[in-house]
């Protein structure tokens, strides 16, 4: 058991956003929420899924919507809550434990509040390993666990609960509603136990995201190459070196789509590359090859600072550094490829391993 | 308290159409699985709100969504009552008693069949006195009473629960989940007293579309004029004889949208007319005046049977008298204007009662 201070608290906002290759909103506001909390609660337990009692309800809680519009659309901080009061309500149940849907941004911060205010643990588990524009996208999912009830909540604390037999189609309806709330809401969902964590969740990715934050506090304290340190951390690769020189992005069905080009600098000098995403990172590729996809993890840094850029921060100019890192073996079945590979999202071509891929490119 | 016979169920058939204003989806399909559950059910009693207990809490239930999509596709029974059953489940209270959400068609039929599924008495009193296209337009909306919760479930029973402080978002949250539900399902919604039905309900609409349909039956088989004879009940106009010479329409935003031309017959030969619509008829005009506006009703009646004529079964040749009729009191104030009346719609013209649009007319 671990109570986070608010040294965790900043670490997990910073290796939260290194994992959600882009997505998951912006941590700053979730932070801010959560030191919050922390201060009026006085205390946020971290537990791991073995300390729970096996007949443990634990609900996922996150916010839906395109990151654009969330970032400029505060929070009143009592929709979460609400979301989890009626998943309780529905099953009948209390719950014991609350967990991040996904490992990015605003979405690892955020269940800390709402397990502050509603005075229970936070569970040290995820249903991504990182963040994905859509929420049927889980290895919870690949391992047949239910996403209902879900529940959805806006800032004018409207709610709906949704239940129904496909993953899919829980997404499709949330998002749907999501459109209609304005463009973001907040929700909880896969209501699990503990057994089902293990079996199909991504375990450890809070205390993960708590340690790459603590990576690179220390890096930056020593001097050392924050690049290299996180790239040996979490056994990615550097893609490329870039300066932006163009952002397209519209907001589309409730997701922030787009493309972001870049020009070589350093080493990739007289290069060019470009970045698909869609809320998230999912593709990158040079003008000769592609790089990396879905459902590996894209994650773009300041080439100064090591902070993660994430896709509503894009902006003309911006240097980074760009890292391609392994996605969870869970992603990389036939269904885990099916369901957030390149293919699902009509980019047309096959998904390659990242390591394959670069080892390739070295080659070449 | 009445026993609802076949003959009663056939009658109601028409004259809920008569009252739909062209809305409220093909009856036959209800009327064949009220018949069915009338059956299977032995019986399907009709109370008026009186007879109820004060505490009693009482559902309506309806169809949503495209008419000419609903029409096509088949539910299989099941799905009003598991909507039923989440009310009962949120609100932790049994439901006394169903009631249609408006008068036409299929959703004056649907409500027979569950609360024959449910085992609980129909109340004769509905939220519109009419159909309308969308589910905020109620006079209990007009009264304060709130639309939510709703349930809304589809034919995979897919269900959600939606509840909000406001009847135009729970519509338009509704409307979203319908599309995304395939164009069509089922809701139980207006959790109501005895007493919200009696202020702010339109009462006896049930035992009065009954009427119609033996008024309608009776004069057919003593060759009296059907139209004459209805208006007559119905205090209504004829507003012009017509054949249909074209129908532009299309599902847009979950709704049927668009207008029906007529060349004039009989006296009104030589003349053209036309009528807008949305799932109703809302609004019919000839080349020099507007004859009719929402929340008046606009009803088409097929010139030999006196059969109604609802919006998706318009055809190119039908020939048809078209009637205007008063809209209930409770619409005819500023707010009920403001909710369903012609500004809503963005026909850019004022609500003027039928009554003085016919006699300028006759004046003229």
């Amino acid at each position: 058991m671990n109570y986070l201070n608010k040294e965790n608290i900043e670490h997990i906002a910073v290796g939260a956003s290194v994992l959600a290759s882009g997505g998951g909103g912006d941590p700053h506001i979730g932070k801010l929420m959560a030191l919050n909390a922390l201060k009026q609660y006085g205390s946020i337990t971290l537990l791991s899924v073995d300390e729970l009692e096996p007949d443990a309800l634990i609900v996922s809680t996150g916010t839906i919507g395109a990151t654009m519009v969330s970032f400029e659309k505060l929070a009143n901080g009592e929709e979460s809550v609400t979301a989890c009061r009626l998943i309780e309500k529905y099953l009948n149940r209390k719950i014991s434990a609350i967990y991040p849907i996904e490992i990015g941004g605003i979405n690892s911060l955020w269940p800390l509040v709402t397990a502050a205010r509603l005075g229970v643990p936070l569970v040290d588990v995820d249903a991504m390993g990182r963040a994905f524009p859509e929420y049927h996208m889980t290895t919870l999912s690949l391992g047949t666990v239910s996403a209902s009830p879900l529940a959805i909540v806006d800032a004018k604390l409207n709610i709906s609960l949704i239940q129904t037999q496909d993953n899919h189609i829980t997404e499709k309806l949330a998002r749907s509603l999501c459109a209609e709330m304005g463009g973001t809401a907040f929700l909880a969902a896969y209501p699990i136990s503990p057994n089902d964590a293990k079996k199909s969740g991504i375990l450890g990715t809070l205390s993960f995201a708590q340690q790459i934050g603590e990576t690179i506090e220390r890096a930056r304290n020593t001097k050392a190459n924050i690049v290299q340190t996180l790239a040996a951390l979490l056994r990615g690769f550097v893609l490329f070196h870039g300066k932006i020189t163009k952002v397209d992005q519209r907001t589309v069905g409730g997701f922030t789509r787009g493309v972001v080009y870049f020009a070589g600098t350093d080493k990739d000098n007289g290069k060019t590359f470009e970045i698909f995403f869609q809320n998230e990172y999912l593709l990158a590729r040079s003008a000769e090859r592609t790089l990396c996809t879905t459902p590996d993890l894209i994650t773009l840094l300041d080439e100064e600072t090591g902070t993660p850029i994430l896709t509503e921060r894009l902006r003309y100019g911006i240097r980074v550094v760009v890292l391609g890192i392994p996605a969870n073996e869970k992603w990389r079945t036939a269904r885990g490829i099916e369901v957030a590979g390149p293919g699902y999202f009509n980019y047309g071509i096959d998904y390659i391993p990242l390591e394959e891929r670069v080892t390739s490119s070295t080659r070449a």
